[in-house]
């Protein structure tokens, strides 16, 4: 491989990126049209994703009519534990691909019945780098953070960070058995994405989701 | 870009893979002429890779001469901490590359300064994604999974664990906070990487360190 290659290699990265934007732009024309809101969920693996999109799901049920796609490498625990909500659930396998992309999503999207719905959420694959650099046409950029992760995680994925729109921090409950420091988190958080709101929350106990339905509101109205 | 491109980046990429191969190769025949045993260190972010590195640097002195290289996208937090251990640290920035190659290797390799080392510990970039796919020139791959993340890890990321010589399950301190199911761990682990060792422990609280340390003499003996 030569360093001509290299450079071509780049090049074709920044075309196929290209290629994503366009296609993103695409969903996003068609997504506004249908006046669904769509919630692009990302983090590093573990982060609690599912539970978060889960417990979204069943909080709202009768103010939002949600449907999901999931992204994972390989098998289908996520879609099955978030079919238990009862909402409608598109799985995508993608195999060694570290993130999810707005092909794979306008595919998934007709699958997944947008007629019936009002909210889409896209739980991309667990992966702090990648995903990042991908536009799905969504409204909302969500990514999560844990407790259990460390604090300074904002500062060493800041390209995760800084494309975000609202922050959650999770696994507040966890918080005390790993020492979490919240000032020095939220610190990491704000020097990174100024813009970002932020949300501490624990998924698994439903502490501080209120405000993230709040802000989530606020966001993308009704 | 068209389907020719895609497919043309596809060779490219397997291209690149095949160069990083021959340089990991060339790693492998220098590290092994010295006589030096190199450990790549792999997770998401936030399973504790540094901490773990920490601690084995530490309980290890005496018995190995420890130098590490780290990978981060952004900031030199992890290259510091690791220098409170007085072992020498060349600290990589990817930059918004998810993992670490050979030739990045091989180039800290030189200002780390291996003729006073034994052991090279290589800390790749937090990512259960993209740095399977590169040999580094590595003895040994270690694969840290920690039990605030769930159970399901290594059948959803099956090709990070698939290239494992040893897991090392984490943070088992925080097992009973984060109802962590051992044997489903366990389970999944050798479901996925049947021929990898398998250590449970705490590199805080140290707890089962001494099985690691046992694990790693017997891999590559002294």
């Amino acid at each position: 491989v030569s360093d001509t290659d290299a450079s071509r290699t780049i090049e074709i990265h920044e075309a196929l990126l290209g290629k994503n934007e366009a296609l993103a732009e695409r969903n996003r024309a068609m997504f506004r049209a249908r006046g669904l809101t769509v919630i692009n969920v990302l983090s590093s693996p573990g982060s609690g994703k599912t539970t978060f999109v889960q417990r979204t799901i069943a909080d709202l049920k009768g103010r939002r009519r949600i449907g999901v796609i999931v992204g994972d490498l390989a098998t289908d625990n996520d879609a099955r534990r978030l079919r238990e909500t009862g909402a409608p659930v598109v799985q995508i396998v993608t195999g060694t691909v570290c993130h999810l992309d707005a092909e794979m999503v306008a595919r998934a999207a007709e699958r997944v019945g947008l007629d019936d719905l009002d909210t889409l959420i896209v739980e991309n694959v667990g992966n702090l780098v990648c995903p990042s650099a991908y536009d799905l046409g969504e409204s909302l950029r969500v990514v999560l953070l844990s407790t259990t992760e460390g604090e300074d995680k904002p500062l060493k994925y800041p390209s995760m960070f800084q494309t975000a729109d609202i922050v959650v921090v999770n696994k507040i409950d966890l918080a005390e058995a790993v020492e979490f420091d919240r000032e020095a988190a939220l610190r990491a958080i704000s020097d990174v994405a100024p813009g970002a709101q932020v949300v501490v929350v624990s998924a698994k106990t439903g502490v501080g989701m209120e405000a993230w339905y709040a802000c989530l509101e606020h966001r993308v109205g009704r």
